[in-house]
């Protein structure tokens, strides 16, 4: 067989899926550069798609994700909420235990270690992840 | 917070994804109707879709997942090969085996364990699934 590897890319759902790789990404990107209009710049994202799924993360989870001031949602500053940061933590949490055990469950599957390549869940995330729930 | 639950996909892939759930529920339904157009045809995936996810997971696994008779591809009967068969329940144990641990790194990420529901791994699998990698 040929080298193979895993990709474990876990979601987070309520009613329907509403929380994975693509809008973890974008918050950690607002934290970063406290705008929501550059953190969706530097990931290729429509603004409008953003704020998508960042309401329907926010209407699964009962409580506010971001700040926003001055300008209001079309412009002005963006930072994290208390509750929002502390979710954010969770999950990334979440996805390195997650991929840890996956390891050594996929020796015990497969009886051998995963090959080394370039981590598919680390970088920039796929169109695909960008979308909690692609299908919907 | 309200209620929420994971969902763990686990892929496999070699130079690119080439095996999740939906190539896995196909080959599932083709042991179980010892045909490709029936297998098919119980999930709703094109006839032609399916021989371009078997081939290119056969591609980068290095073996044939199918055998066919009579007919060749275009009909007559399908099963597993060998190889094929050791693959799936390979992959279907990693699964198994991700999500279970899943459950406890959520209990440690989140604090509280994840709420019931329907299982969203089990079942059908969604149109994403169908596709190992609907990005590329």
């Amino acid at each position: 067989m040929n080298d193979i590897r895993f990709v474990v890319s876990p979601r987070i759902m309520g009613e329907e899926k509403f929380f994975g790789p693509g809008i973890a990404t974008l918050l950690h990107r607002v934290e970063e550069y406290r705008s929501i209009r550059q953190a969706t710049a530097s990931m290729g994202m429509a603004y409008s798609k953003a704020w998508n799924i960042i309401r329907r993360a926010e209407r699964e989870l009962g409580f506010s994700l971001l700040n926003t001031t001055t300008g209001g949602r079309e412009g002005g500053g963006a930072s994290l909420t208390e509750e929002g940061r502390t979710f954010l933590r969770q999950y990334d949490r979440f996805c390195a235990l997650v991929n840890e055990h996956a390891r050594t469950d996929f020796e015990t599957a497969f009886g051998r270690p995963p090959a080394s390549g370039p981590a598919a869940t680390k970088g920039d995330p796929s169109e695909e992840d960008l979308d909690p729930d692609p299908v919907s």
